[in-house]
């Protein structure tokens, strides 16, 4: 009988292309869990993320699950896991979980942050999770351009590769825009998101703090259904995958 | 007439062979400070630092001063000359100050931080500015402790090289531990820190906490006046020069 384990992942994704595993590298976060993993357990292992992280991108707590016939306890597997890992991926936490249960297909929502430097001298601590605008950004118009993005609309303007999915409607439960000096901090939760959504959603919102687009031309943008009518990818280091919802 | 210049100054000091200047590597905070300056201003610089950092201490607000013939104002000085420097390093602050200012000579005390990480899995972000204990430690006999070391004492026992200084009796004003889950900080403050200083309070702080030695020793541990009394030297990477007060 195979038994359904669950797991907590950080990874600084610095140093890695990505999430997903490919066959022409072996840098990736999947890639290298499911070999330290194999190595404990001695079987193959199969993870199943609860989406993919873009290289560069990292997680504070990315979930998965794996199933496997080794007997080995959970928070036994995880220690000895961690023993094979890289220092800049660890996982957190390990359970054994129901058998229905997927990273992917059960989440019911996600919480991702994207990080902000807004001061004129670059940042030294933290510089490899933030972006550095090098300007000060106008939060007020960036909240009210949020509000507008808040709720279920079809975000394909927002979206690098809409022909990926089924369908490029998602909802949107909050953005909330945290400041703290120079550095700002975009909290985004909702029922999914696109292939470069969050970056995409990000650059648009910077865009609207530098004064270059109104706060009121998202309802417009959100119409056009036109990748170019949004604002630019914001790069990947200000990402971080920060919660799923089960 | 030469200008008397004073800045503060943050770095990672991960990928250096500490402040202090040396013939024979160019990987030294003031070594590459001075270069940078002397890009810009056309002329060499000698910088006065607070005082020396370790190799792979850090520091939030090191303080410097130099003299210089050259009538750049200092704002557009900072500019370029952190145009020069590289990413971990980074001039925060600079202004023309009076003429009898030295950043070692007049500074009146300064505050330290060291910081730990008490979980059982190792940390992902930040982890090159803790050092990990792997398991938690006693705060309240650490603060004990703490208490026992303010004061102005001969710091003989918790210093690498007495004999590089004329006197080995400091004043400590402060010392305040805080944790926030798996993370705790030490804050220390005092008149002056002897080579080596805070980490070995620091490292026989955790030895306290961890139970190999009580708070009650501490007043012993100071009347000895020999370094072996006093507990291990704590890694550098936890260690970072926050405030130097004039």
């Amino acid at each position: 009988m195979k038994r359904n384990i669950k797991m907590e992942i950080a990874y600084d994704g610095s140093a890695y292309n990505g999430w997903q595993r490919q066959e022409n590298t072996s840098k990736t976060i999947q890639g290298i869990l499911e070999a330290a993993l194999a190595s404990v357990l001695n079987e193959q292992v199969h993870l199943h993320g609860s989406g993919r992280t873009d290289a560069g991108v990292h997680a504070r707590a990315q979930v998965a699950n794996f199933h496997t016939r080794n007997g080995l306890e959970a928070p036994q597997i995880l220690h000895e896991t961690n023993r094979w890992l890289p220092e800049d991926i660890r996982i957190l936490h390990m359970a054994e979980t129901s058998e229905k249960f997927h990273a992917r297909y059960s989440a019911v929502s996600k919480q991702y942050s994207y990080s902000l430097w807004t001061g004129d001298v670059p940042i030294v601590f933290g510089r490899k999770y933030v972006y550095e605008t090098g300007r000060p950004l106008d939060i007020q118009a960036m909240e009210e351009a949020g509000q507008l993005l808040v709720g279920e609309h079809d975000f394909r303007s927002f979206c690098s590769e809409p022909s990926r999915e089924k369908s490029s409607v998602r909802r949107i439960d909050t953005i909330r825009i945290e400041q703290n000096g120079h550095k700002i901090t975009m909290l985004y939760e909702g029922n999914g998101f696109l292939y470069h959504m969050v970056r995409i959603l990000t650059g648009t919102l910077i865009e609207i703090g530098m004064g270059k687009r109104a706060a009121s031309s998202i309802p417009a943008v959100l119409r056009a259904e036109r990748r170019a009518e949004a604002g630019f990818t914001a790069p990947p280091q200000g990402l971080c995958l920060e919660k799923v919802f089960y």
